[in-house]
């Protein structure tokens, strides 16, 4: 078993990308990421993305995106795991180099959510549930994230307001990062107005769609290196499931896909949650970030909402959460997200995030993606 | 590198599957390959599909593939690489398996046409080729095929009818597969007498789409089997890819995706053409097949249409070619299509092949899924 680097990411902001196509954008980050790791070509290019044939009629994006980023020939396909799709895509690099038949591989996650023919955006999304025993009975996939808050507050007892600091603290430290589609603060105040999308979940606890694309270089750790930037160690990434609907699970809380994906990754890695320095969490919506750090172990069940409202999980504290504003602040660029999350925790690593939201001597990120309610999980862990 | 190998195959027939949903055909492959290998835990999925996204509003087919097999908590994505999905999947299980990550994969093609929600089986189809230049300009699949195949008749001076072996091959094999959508045989009138459909593409040059699933278990040469069945080799599986638009290519006669893919497998392997006993190839159109026996070296460019006419790739031959009906015969459910070729060559090498079909001796297959008009080309070579 080879140990495996990344040696170069790749970003294009999260924007409403009305002027560049869905191949333009990968393209874009693949480019970056490879300039970024001083190589000009590579082995095998792995492509995630959710929404491209559903909404815009294009599959085969692994050809059509090699070809047009100048790789015409190289090995190439498409990873779908709904919102978990580029972390997804990001492990079968990590298997393709681990297995010792690739060298290089290009791991990049692309949607465009802007060019649309057919089904909206709310009904693509309503694709990572179960078609048959949720959609099909009008459930939206905000719908099922907003029964889920709902079933917390009720076991909990919170009140709606209590979860004012996820977004709060997302959008806090997105406004340093330009990347982010969102780069600017928000009150308490605003959270308390913001406009209801599904109840109890509003504007302000949903994370924003939108297009984008983020890229990142795997190769081997023995493979020559070009790269000016040090390699960052792929400690682990696995990848766990769960129920896809929710009715089938016994505890709705408890997500069994992040225990069981974050559990694989610790032990493979061979840590423990006390050595992990920053937590590149899946914040889709404010529920998701509560109910993940508890799955993950990092927080009792029903104890994260409290913990945030008071005061942990900022960017200065002992486990800071969506550090480059997260999914909520960056955006969710859906099939493209798990790559933003790997490259900014690279850029983490790398001591070469803006001041404001870099962690000081960070070693050792966590990074979680994932598809659906929770239904696929992808952790990596990575290392300087 | 781990060795790694086949040890165990299941698939449903190839019909319209009215009666029974797209998870329950993914779940009968599965569970009868799983059977085959006397297995009854596995440590990752790999499901191949190109279109249950586009017609069924149904994406994220890894975790829900899984929970439905009773496998609930696994490594699970879905691949997808147009029709070649299924064998662009399998090469995802051998390197998981090969990286030593993974003991045990499987891999498994579903595609289900009959149940539709939205588009067409004919534009889902289109999503393979170019949606910005070819789709656009209104070209279906079946017509930039009909182009291919123009222009071969114009390049080398054939007459449509020289094309009928492909079919009547086909369907003479297939007539003795159970799984294949069509067991008669056709006969020359027949072929002339067959409806147009993009002209000179008949209704008996065309696959036909079907609903169906086929998978195989992927598993380390050195870990234990229980399998009643002596594994099968997997001596090489290699991806490589070409400009997925057509008008992008030098000669749009040769397939230059097939050429290196069909090269990185034999080298992989260690073989060269005459080592091929037999050649399960990508019939979706008669075309497909005379540029494949080229590109693929088992033909010089422009002759293989006059060879199969002269009475050569029959059953009894020295390389015959869709022994078990291919995707004319047997039917071709886009993203399961590639897990029915490597099940189907398994049959011939475990010499459980129906008599009248069955190979004499057959110790090393190729095999061919291709994706789009050969943007994606997946070669496998599986040797007892």
């Amino acid at each position: 078993m080879r140990n495996v680097v990344i040696s170069g990411i790749g970003q294009t902001p999260v924007r409403e990308h009305w002027d560049a196509s869905m191949r333009e954008l990968a393209v874009t980050a693949v480019l970056e990421a490879m300039d970024n790791a001083g190589i000009q070509d590579a082995d095998a290019l792995y492509v995630g993305n959710m929404l491209s044939g559903t909404l815009a009629n294009q599959e085969h994006l692994g050809a059509l995106i090699a070809e047009n980023a100048g790789l015409e020939g190289i090995e190439a396909v498409k990873i779908e795991a709904a919102c978990g799709s580029a972390a997804a895509a990001f492990r079968q690099a990590v298997l393709a180099v681990a297995s010792g038949h690739v060298d290089t591989a290009i791991a990049v996650g692309v949607e465009k959510l802007t060019e649309m023919s057919g089904r909206s955006t709310t009904q693509g999304l309503a694709a990572a549930a179960d078609a048959d025993y949720e959609t099909a009975m009008g459930l939206s996939f905000v719908a099922i994230n907003a029964l889920l808050m709902r079933r917390y507050m009720y076991e909990y007892k919170y009140e709606k307001r209590d979860f004012a600091q996820f977004a709060i603290n997302a959008h806090q430290n997105a406004a340093h990062n330009p990347n982010a589609m969102f780069r600017a603060a928000v009150s308490p105040e605003q959270y308390d107005r913001a406009k209801m999308i599904a109840d109890p979940i509003n504007l302000l606890d949903s994370s924003p769609v939108g297009d984008g694309a983020a890229a990142a270089i795997v190769t081997a750790a023995d493979y020559q290196q070009t790269s000016n930037s040090k390699p960052i160690s792929i400690a682990a990434c696995e990848v766990a499931t769960d129920t896809i609907a929710l009715d089938n699970r016994e505890n709705p809380l408890h997500l069994k896909g992040v225990e069981r994906s974050t559990a694989r990754a610790l032990k493979t890695g061979g840590f423990s949650q006390k050595d992990i320095d920053f937590f590149e969490l899946h914040d889709a919506f404010s529920i998701m970030s509560a109910l993940s750090l508890e799955a993950a172990g990092f927080s009792d069940r029903g104890k994260a909402v409290q913990r945030i409202a008071d005061g942990e999980f900022g960017i200065r504290s002992n486990l800071p959460i969506s550090t480059f504003g997260g999914l909520k602040g960056r955006g969710h660029p859906v099939g493209a997200t798990g790559l933003y999350q790997i490259a900014e925790a690279v850029q983490q690593l790398r001591h070469e995030a803006p001041e404001a939201i870099q962690i000081p001597g960070a070693k050792t990120a966590m990074i979680q993606n994932i598809g659906g309610s929770g239904a696929t999980v992808i952790t990596s862990i990575l290392r300087i």
